[in-house]
């Protein structure tokens, strides 16, 4: 019996491949030979390195970059197991887990540490980038990522712009003269779940803004920034990016993304899927096993265990997804592939037990689900 | 597809009918024309009168008899749907949780109220009567209970003996001419799960006595008594009952039905089993449910989801068993006919929550499981 164990990890309990892992203990007690193809799964949010990493046998390599207030910091980026591939998280050079709250301000905040790992990425002669998007402490429409691998925006004067969203309304001309020579042969994917533009009350600042320590002022002027940041990008590259669906993600990264280095954007589990090879892994297995800590009536839109039941579910094989909390509203993930939600929990814990218990639990759950099965 | 719905009480959450009735429920979302008989079940213990009447619609009688400590209790009873048998809880009448826990004095309280509510079951003119025999709050050997039925306990001057085990030791003669004439005619089974002889260091007193309020000064008095209680019985009635198993149930309630009334000893889910017809019911079932609050190690010696599977198993029928809690040890039920133990909680609860969600929790696990049976 060959079974695919494609879990997203349970935040703060188990990475995806100890899920994975957890999940083949448990079949094996029930099929001592079965064929258990472990490939952790992620969402391009937090953990999508990891998940890749060990997914494709690749290795995490750190480096250190500029933080999003100009401090330094140790960020990782992954090298997949084909070596053509690098997959990066700008939260890891520019997340808003790397500041302190009160430290905490979009106005300042630069990408330019981002630019710096997709360059750490390049020096490993790689032929496609993932990076995921999520997370992230800035509103600098990627200013500083673009900055970081050559570009020059420059002022009025000729100057070069300072960091940060703050510093875009001084934006004059945009020279990618310098930019990294390698950028052109690279395909970058952007691994993108929201589908904000970039400028207005649905964009970037007034959406996004808040939650990074903008007050309703600074989310004015920024908004006003990233508008006249777009109109510059339209006049000097001849593209316009200001209401393209995701350009207001991660603080206008998107936009940047899009407009400087010709990045694609998708949904974070479909490139996983794709750098994954989910799919030639799939076929063939009696079932398919995901989860993710919890399964609610978000996961339909573009969660793990959804990308995962679609998928099998073009090959006809059953998927069954575990979670540590099955939310209210699930029914509708039956009519997508999943055939069944099973909440691994024993009994009462508290979360914190739950969270150090997760690994025993999905194993004894897989156990007690694959007797039902055989 | 035919299920049969066997599940215990769910203690302070559910009534076995009520966890039978969400089984139902989840059950029917899938399969909505699925054929569900729904069999309530008990192992003896408290729930076993509200389950043999919900099993076989059947009715609950109420009826004021003597409490433990001499005052008067609203007592129980049920009359099974074939109006043939009878099912009674003792601790309804005698129950340790009839006392406050300062008033809790095995030396003083007594079977009385329990020989009544057999006499009132034999007023309903039924063949059988069941009786469990848990949660007594008494160590008077079964001796009120049959001076309730008519028997004489007499003193060396003829004079009736006072009630409580502390009167024991004045036993001399035992005179059971009045008693009532009913009983010789009616079948009475003990549902009786413990194997402790009446007297001696695993007997009832220095077992039992302490959790019913006895000082280790108490629990060596009342020992004595139940010996020579045991003594006039052998010398009078001709019966050794003293290191009988089961004879030391019930403060020796197990040792006076057995002597005085001829009673079977036998363990609660069997005769539940018996009782309900389960059997019957379940052959051509598909698959048999059944559950209890907690699922764990002790399961297997007696409990009702035991019982119920190795019942099934004689005809083939897997069984799934439900629990709130799902403790260590459970892979030994699974050679006897448990094909899977489910936890029904979604997530993480309190335990409070966890009780009051029940039914909920029961229906959406029973829901999902039966996605994965069809």
């Amino acid at each position: 019996m060959k079974f695919v164990l494609a879990p997203d990890s349970f935040k703060e309990s188990m990475t995806a491949k100890e899920a994975a892992d957890a999940m083949e203990r448990g079949i094996r007690k029930v099929i001592p030979d079965a064929i258990c193809i472990k490939v952790p799964m992620a969402d391009g949010g937090e953990g999508t390195v990891q998940s890749l990493v060990d997914a494709t046998n690749g290795q995490v390599h750190y480096v250190d970059v500029m933080g999003p207030l100009g401090n330094s910091v140790r960020a990782h980026f992954g090298i997949l197991g084909n070596n053509e591939s690098a997959v990066i998280e700008m939260a890891s050079a520019s997340g808003l887990e790397l500041l302190q709250k009160e430290a905490r301000n979009p106005l300042y905040t630069t990408t330019y540490g981002t630019g710096q790992l997709i360059r750490a990425a390049l020096d490993k002669n790689v032929k496609n980038i993932l990076i995921g998007i999520g997370g992230s402490a800035t509103n600098d429409g990627g200013a500083g990522m673009i900055q970081a691998l050559g570009g020059k925006l420059l002022d009025k004067d000729g100057n070069e712009l300072g960091l940060g969203a703050r510093a875009l309304n001084k934006l004059h001309k945009i020279d990618l003269s310098n930019l990294d020579n390698r950028i052109k042969s690279v395909n970058i994917d952007v691994a993108c779940d929201v589908d904000n533009i970039l400028t207005g009350k649905k964009g970037a600042s007034y959406v996004f803004g808040p939650q990074k320590g903008a007050t309703p002022e600074m989310v004015k002027i920024m908004d006003e920034n990233l508008i006249h940041y777009a109109n510059i990008i339209r006049k000097e590259l001849d593209i316009d990016i200001e209401h393209v669906p995701g350009a207001g993600a991660a603080g206008g990264l998107g936009a940047g993304l899009m407009a400087f280095l010709g990045a694609n954007l998708r949904k974070g589990v479909e490139l996983v899927i794709r750098y994954t090879g989910l799919e030639e892994k799939i076929k063939g297995a009696n079932y398919v096993f995901t989860g993710e800590g919890s399964i609610d009536s978000q996961t339909i839109h573009g969660k793990t265990p959804y990308g995962v039941s679609i998928t099998a579910r073009k090959f006809g094989i059953p998927t069954i997804a575990f979670a540590g909390r099955i939310g209210d509203g699930v029914e509708s993930l039956y009519n997508h592939g999943i055939t069944s939600i099973i909440c691994i929990l024993n009994g009462v814990e508290t979360l914190d037990e739950a969270l150090k218990n997760g690994k025993k639990n999905m194993e004894h759950t897989c156990e007690r689900i694959v007797r039902l099965l055989i």
